[in-house]
């Protein structure tokens, strides 16, 4: 590979296959040397899942006849892609990994649950800048043109500037045609949830089932969030960090004397 | 139920008939009404998974015969427990969700990795307080016993003081006795990750497969970190936050002018 250009990592958790991930590439390819690691097959709602207690596949294929042995097919989650790849694959760090285009929103607390954003923090752990990118459009069929130049523009400045130590990047684009986007907003995640709702069912053995469903309520009204810049046509940038810990409430904690 | 009591969830990510979530109950037992709905087998690693592209099972299973119709065996991930549990079990949020006792450490970067912890935040987004244990034991037969009354402290304290919105508690206990223990100590997670190693292999048709292994690695030396507190002696709490904005870095990447 040419050492003047980037080596840059995609994967995603809608699979190999899935229409975003090939907008993705078709991206990366402009800006990069690129080596793709992606799931056999759809990973959503995986948040950081890992595969301890169970073998994985890691295998060459040809999706696209011109871009052979640069593509791997791999039966694990979106982490251990990015796991494998480094180890296995590459021998080394990327200098980028970039995880997506998703296919629907990983804004706001949907960051926890997402496969996207988990193979893009696993990079993070692993000192790899890494971006997650995802359309808020669930559509197989759903149209990434005109995300491309915001995920080039926004790819091109971490590749110039890099991320500091333990933060990555969390990007979400409007369904929206390009002259209806109007630019890229840094924000914070949006303090909102799921309401749950369980279909219940009986199957042909009259064993009861269920089918999780769900209502996205946010309550919060911020003009600084994700889902406020969304909601008024931007591209939202969340950096995000997985150091976990509350640090604004060490001290009322500690207040609690655990210990007596 | 006695309605002075408050109703206690216990949930897990290594399966209802575990030996730590046995362990568990007894303590809760003591403190209010308990209620059981937890995977009907191992899943450790799944991070926040939740299951959306298949059908749950969630049924009444009686473990031990003096505590029947309060346990439910389901066949989802640790999430998928606790929003089944408050939506069609409960069909209200219970007082308190804790989660484990885990086999095995759920410290530092491994609060990412863990269902276990991954049941505690599901509760806190849905505005439950609650504490993950773990005990640094993978054992199936761990001696959960010096434990309890450390699992019983911190919830006594959870209870009667409550958590404040967007926190939980990611509690680990050494492995050691009673009496070797020191205390609890408020910790922040330590800045430590895995350096992956994949064991290949081939399967009896020729075809190559991996198990996922590694090396944990600390180099966060932080006499205030969880891992400085586990090898002194002491169970680590460290406060848990789902916002995973990182905060300290909008300011900087405002300046990227991103739209230019």
């Amino acid at each position: 590979m040419d050492k003047e250009k980037p080596l840059i990592l995609v994967t995603n958790d809608d699979g190999i296959t899935a229409p975003g991930i090939r907008a993705l590439i078709e991206v990366m390819k402009e800006l990069g040397d690129v080596i793709v690691v992606a799931p056999d097959s759809p990973q959503s709602g995986m948040g950081h899942a890992i595969t301890i207690s169970d073998t994985l596949f890691c295998e060459p294929v040809t999706i696209k006849e011109n871009y052979k042995h640069k593509e791997f097919s791999c039966s694990g989650t979106p982490a251990d892609c990015v796991k494998i790849a480094t180890q296995e694959i590459l021998h080394r760090k990327p200098d980028l990994c970039v995880s997506g285009i998703n296919h629907g929103s990983n804004s706001s607390i949907n960051v926890i649950y997402s496969g996207t954003m988990s193979a893009a923090v696993e990079a993070g752990i692993e000192g790899i800048p890494a971006i997650g990118f995802s359309l808020l459009d669930y559509s197989l069929t759903a149209d990434f043109e005109p995300s491309k130049k915001f995920v080039k523009a926004i790819t091109r400045k971490v590749l110039k500037q890099g991320l500091p130590k333990g933060v990555v990047l969390n990007v979400n684009l409007p369904k929206l045609q390009s002259s209806e986007i109007k630019g890229i907003k840094v924000c914070r995640q949006a303090n909102a949830h799921w309401e749950e709702e369980f279909d219940k069912r009986t199957n042909p053995q009259g064993r009861d089932y269920y089918w999780l469903s769900g209502r996205f309520v946010n309550k919060d009204k911020g003009e600084d969030t994700d889902e406020w810049a969304l909601a008024n046509g931007f591209v939202s940038v969340v950096p995000v960090q997985f150091d976990l810990t509350a640090h604004h409430f060490m001290d009322d904690l500690n207040n609690w004397e655990l210990n007596d």
